[in-house]
């Protein structure tokens, strides 16, 4: 089975959840249900993994500590990319090698994604122009002053345009739920959803 | 302000969210709400550390690679205690080491918990009996022949005894944000999940 490359981009500062809701998702969806299935990757649909600027100790918000598993240089090919949030995006707002890579990842990837305010640095690579967009509820008019063609949505958990974008932290768990949906069906993201135990299809809650 | 040493302990096979759900709810309490009081630790009753048995790398379940803070010699007094699962568990069931380590660091802090199967190396310590506690639904089976005094509950994402226990992987999110209730009321708890965007108090969903 050809499986697809998940690219979790990590960075100083990258708020914890933000990645690791969609790192769990992708690497424990498993188009075989049950727990069986769990203990190999035999019917896992994709290779998940994180990508950094270098392969330097990554510290997230909150201090822990996670080792890149590539850099920028040595990536594979990206089929869905994902930008976690986290203050550390502030940093690299005005970031052009960032900027240039989330652009050139995003151009080739089947899917380019965003949790939190991850939104924020896909807006200032110019992904959202013209499209639906969210982010954190603390950055929603931030994200809207970014590119003023974007149409910011406030009351849902994950946006479902060319590009996924979801509401804060935990909200990249709906996101990654509905990325397996897109791609794997409805079934498959709801047995990833129980094994996870996690609560898919809530409202809005912030 | 005195905060408490909350200890993660972290291990190879180690399921991601079951750690990092927890990292996340601890790590961004806040004692003052809203985002600002977010960008110090000024208000933050917790310090937050993962703790394992060497200070090697850690490879989790997905191939996530996480750097410990401290190894077992080195920890500091734990006053919050969680012992994620996963996996990895189970090499841990007959590991002397570990096992002594739980006990004794359930001893000295003010509160010990698990998510998932955790609850397993809980129980394999005697910390179980005859307490009321829950776990993965894949292994509530499991943890009941494990300790026969032990009451195991089957509909609840957290159990709150002596000892605090979760269901899998995502509800350890909810046990963290219990946590928070129990030592700094309800408001600090929902506004903590406000600010993560979690869908606190949910019914069961496996």
């Amino acid at each position: 089975m050809q499986k697809l490359n998940v690219g979790i981009f990590i960075f100083d500062d990258v708020e914890v959840l933000d990645f690791a809701g969609p790192f769990e998702v992708f690497s424990r969806t498993r188009l075989m249900p049950g727990i069986e299935s769990r203990r190999n990757a035999d019917s896992a649909p994709f290779n998940v993994f994180t990508v950094a600027r270098s392969i330097e100790l990554v510290r997230c918000t909150g201090g822990l500590r996670v080792q890149p598993h590539v850099d920028f240089a040595s990536a594979p090919g990206i089929d869905v990319l994902v930008i976690p949030g986290g203050f550390g995006t502030r940093q690299l707002f005005d970031d052009v090698d960032v900027r240039d890579w989330i652009r050139q990842m995003a151009a080739r990837a089947q899917l380019t994604t965003s949790v939190c305010t991850g939104a924020l640095l896909l807006a200032r690579a110019g992904l959202l122009s013209h499209r639906r967009a969210t982010t954190h509820w603390g950055a929603l008019d931030l994200l809207a002053t970014i590119d003023q063609t974007t149409t910011v949505e406030r009351q849902r958990r994950v946006v479902q345009d060319v590009v996924f974008t979801s509401a804060g932290v935990a909200a990249g768990i709906d996101m990654a739920l509905d990325v397996v949906e897109s791609l794997y069906g409805r079934a498959v993201a709801d047995e990833t959803a129980k094994y996870i135990e996690f609560p898919r299809g809530q409202q809005f809650v912030a």
